[in-house]
């Protein structure tokens, strides 16, 4: 038994359901942690706005997380960390952990030069280019080729299914192109695609290595925790709780496909709320599963 | 020359870009009506929230419009006008007009019992009732078909045009159970599916009439302001302002595709300033043309 003991929670965020599937990868990896979620259904999605605004967004939302007194904050969301994970990092008492980075040095470490990684993400994530950056600052002469592809994530939160004709079409469209380049691995540069794993698979083939930032974020959370002393050392299984800025129920049902498990409780808070200095949280009023 | 002349704008608030369409609608039968428009684009889309986030943003939208001094403000949304219409309309000190009881009066007018009439929109829009309610105030008798079609919005916002593959799969998926129920009319319940109108009358046919409630609600417009003597005598074209929550280039661009018209100037205004008594408006600073 580990002799410290930080049973403080982890803090995860994201603009909407898909940072659930980090949290999944956190509890795989870190499965006697607590974890606390924000999800900011009500102005979701990230990645087709602005620097600025994803930037105030993130700040109301940290300010919120710190109530939590939290151990560290993921920021579970490509956009958000492609755009200003340093300024979060500057400005935060607590180690701030962003997906890129991660996926980067993940699809770095698989293949070499001049083997070509593929980088599939949000327009924002694409614009900021900062895959390309993190890929560049560990190997300059990788070469790294990148793609928008807005629907995959409007085709996830709606609830299509990833062998749906209309997925699979999608996929073909926004590949086509990549394909032919025979990439050695593609980054899934945004947390919902992994919900669509198995179809980009079977259509990039056995070939291409699929890097899912997520997974790769909750390695680097635990060897970060380790190195602080900061793991807890429960025995049982870490809590989970859940607050979103609308539509609990919406989250609940959806959510627990992203998460692999069943979200039982969510919590609502409203936009405005974040920032206050004690945010109001009725639990009796606002959780869907009441 | 009509003798009273009533100068003041035309107010038109969307979540994003589908009120464009009833701009268009509003500029075809009104040309020389001045018209200002906001979209909430760092806060789209309104469709998967709940009435209770839409309501709020609505309400700050109504306070910014104010300073426009409109001689009326139309809610160019279906979901707004489904689910909080009768507030802004108490709340107001100007007429506010919304597209679903026009929408539902002309699909009423055209057929009779026992003729189906389809309501396409989105889940909020479809969660409401408002269409079958609107419908059944007229003409109790008539049946009243609703189905959410949650992917046509992201189709239309992410710039895919009404004959890619993608767009007539996911017609078909939505409508196919529609079809067969040969309605004499299908209400266009949400102001995106007019850019998808032809696509949408090549599947279901030459004996449906698609009811697009934009051009309806722009006829209760000039009908109501006729009466109010508060039409316009001005001989030139009218104006067009355009403000958007985020994202002003991005609105510019994808917009003047649903304007019909370039889109040539948007001015940017944040959320948190919708509410402002004096919003804080610096047009060389945020104009999406500079």
């Amino acid at each position: 038994m580990n002799v410290s003991s930080d049973r403080r929670p982890i803090a995860v965020f994201d603009s909407g359901l898909g940072g659930l599937t980090v949290v999944r990868a956190l509890r795989q990896r870190l499965p006697h942690e607590d974890i606390v979620y924000f999800g900011d259904t009500a102005r979701v999605p990230y990645g087709s706005k602005t620097r600025e605004t994803v930037l105030r967004f993130s700040r109301e939302t940290c300010t919120f997380l710190q109530h939590m007194r939290p151990k560290c904050i993921v920021a579970a969301c490509n956009t958000v960390s492609a755009i200003c994970l340093s300024e979060l990092e500057s400005e935060m008492p607590v180690p701030v952990f962003g997906v890129v980075r991660p996926g980067a040095r993940a699809a770095v470490e698989h293949g070499q030069t001049p083997d070509l990684i593929a980088v599939i993400a949000t327009e924002a994530t694409v614009a900021s280019n900062a895959y390309q950056a993190a890929i560049h600052a560990l190997d300059a002469s990788r070469p790294v080729v990148q793609m928008a592809c807005p629907l995959f994530v409007h085709l996830v939160e709606e609830g299509f299914s990833e062998h749906d004709p209309i997925v699979e079409l999608a996929i073909e469209r926004y590949l086509r192109s990549i394909v032919r380049l025979s990439p050695s691995s593609v980054v899934l540069g945004c947390t919902h695609y992994p919900m669509l794993r198995d179809a980009l698979s079977a259509y990039l083939g056995d070939g291409v290595r699929l890097i899912d930032s997520g997974s790769c974020t909750a390695e680097t959370v635990e060897l970060r925790l380790k190195a602080m002393g900061a793991l807890s050392s429960a025995e049982t299984s870490g809590s989970l709780h859940f607050y979103v800025s609308d539509h609990p129920k919406r989250f609940q049902t959806i959510g627990s496909r992203f998460l692999g498990e069943p979200v039982l409780d969510v919590v609502r808070i409203r936009p405005e709320e974040l920032s206050a200095v004690a945010p109001t949280i009725d639990p009796s009023l606002t959780r869907a599963s009441a």
